[in-house]
C-alpha cells in the first residue's frame, strides 16, 4: 500500500483507543460516564448548530476538526478532571509527550497541521479556538445540568472553581455564557449543588 | 431564555441518546461494540485526514457535518445491520419517522438544513455524500479487519454481500477502494472469514 495512505490508516486505527478514555461527565438520563470520542462528537456537532452565537465569525470546518482532535492526547495522558488541582500540575507534560507520539504516526505535513490545530485550541487566541473551547465547556455543563448537577455535588465543586473555568466561555460566546452558562451555575448554587 | 437558543439546546441534549445506540462493529483490541456517536466521531475525523483521496474536491465542513449527523435517526429507529435483509426492508419507514420527530426539535431553518444534509448523504449523488459514505464503509472495515474479521465470521457474511455494500466506496474514492477496501476483503476471503 501507498506509504502515505498506510500512515493515515495507522493513525486512524490508533485513535480508536480514545473510545476507552472515560471522563467524569455522565451521559443524560443518569447514565454511565461518557468517553472522549463521544464528548468530541457531541461538541463538534454543537459547534455547528450554535455557530451563529460565536462572538466573531468562525471557519466552522476548523472549529469542528479542533473539537474532534482536542482529546487525542488523552489516549496516553488520561483524562484530567477540570477541578483536579494535582492532576492539572502535570497535565501539560503528560500531554506534550502524548502529542508527539500519537501525531507522529501521520505523514509529516499532517502531523504538523494537526499539532498546530491542537496548540491553537489550547492557546485560546483565535475566534475558532475560543468558540471550540466554549463548546468544550458547554457540552459537559448541559449534561451535568440534565442529571441534576450530580458531578458538582460528588466532587464538592465551588462556585469559584466553576466560574474559573466556565467564565472563559465568554471569550467564545457572550450570549451562551449569559443565557445558558451563568443561569445554570446560579441555579445550582441556589440549590446547594455548587458550594458558594 | 431566547426561544431559538432553547430549541438548539433541547436538540443538543436529545441527540446525547445516540451514545446508547450500539452497532455490530467492535472497537479495536477485541473490545466491546461501539456506539453511533463514537462511529460518527471516527468517520468525521477520518474524512478530514483522508480528504485528499476523494475522487472529486469536497467541501470538508459539509462532509464532516454529514458524518456527524447521519445516524441521529437511529435514536428512534435503532441500528440496522448492513447485512440484515429483514431489517433493511423497514429501515426507510422507521428512519423517516425518526427524522421528522428529532429534527423538529430545532428551529425551522436548521431543521430544514439538517434534513437536507441527511437526505443528501442518503442519496449518494454529490461528491460530499459519496466521500462521507465511503468513510461510513471504511471505518467499520478497518476496525473489523483489526479484530481478525470476527464480525464477518459471526454473521456468515458472503463476498457478494460485502462487495454489494463496500464497492460503493469507489464512488467516493477509487484509491481507497483499490488500495484498502478490496485488499482487506480479498485477504479475508482467502482466510475463509468471508464466504465466497
Amino acid at each position: 500500500m501507498d506509504e502515505r495512505l498506510k500512515k493515515q490508516l495507522d493513525f486512524a486505527l490508533e485513535i480508536d483507543k480514545e473510545k476507552n478514555i472515560f471522563r467524569q461527565t455522565h451521559i443524560s438520563g443518569h447514565g454511565r460516564r461518557e468517553n472522549d470520542a463521544e464528548h468530541a462528537w457531541h461538541m463538534a456537532l454543537m459547534a455547528y448548530l450554535l455557530k451563529e452565537h460565536s462572538n466573531e465569525p468562525v471557519d466552522i470546518a476548523k472549529v469542528m476538526i479542533m473539537c474532534l482532535i482536542h482529546d487525542i492526547v488523552e489516549i496516553d495522558a488520561g483524562d484530567t478532571y477540570a477541578y483536579d488541582a494535582e492532576g492539572l500540575k502535570t497535565q501539560k507534560e503528560r500531554e506534550d509527550k502524548a502529542k508527539e507520539r500519537i501525531f507522529s504516526l501521520l505523514p509529516e505535513d499532517q502531523k504538523k497541521e494537526l499539532i498546530a490545530l491542537f496548540d491553537e485550541f489550547e492557546d485560546y487566541k483565535t475566534p475558532e479556538a475560543r468558540f471550540a473551547r466554549a463548546m468544550d465547556n458547554l457540552q459537559p455543563l448541559i449534561l451535568n445540568n440534565s442529571n441534576g448537577g450530580n458531578e458538582w455535588v460528588e466532587h464538592g465543586v465551588t462556585s469559584e472553581q466553576i466560574y474559573g473555568r466556565q467564565s472563559k466561555t465568554k471569550l467564545g460566546s457572550e450570549k451562551i455564557f449569559e443565557e445558558v452558562t451563568d443561569k445554570i451555575i446560579q441555579e445550582h448554587i441556589k440549590k446547594g449543588n455548587i458550594k458558594e
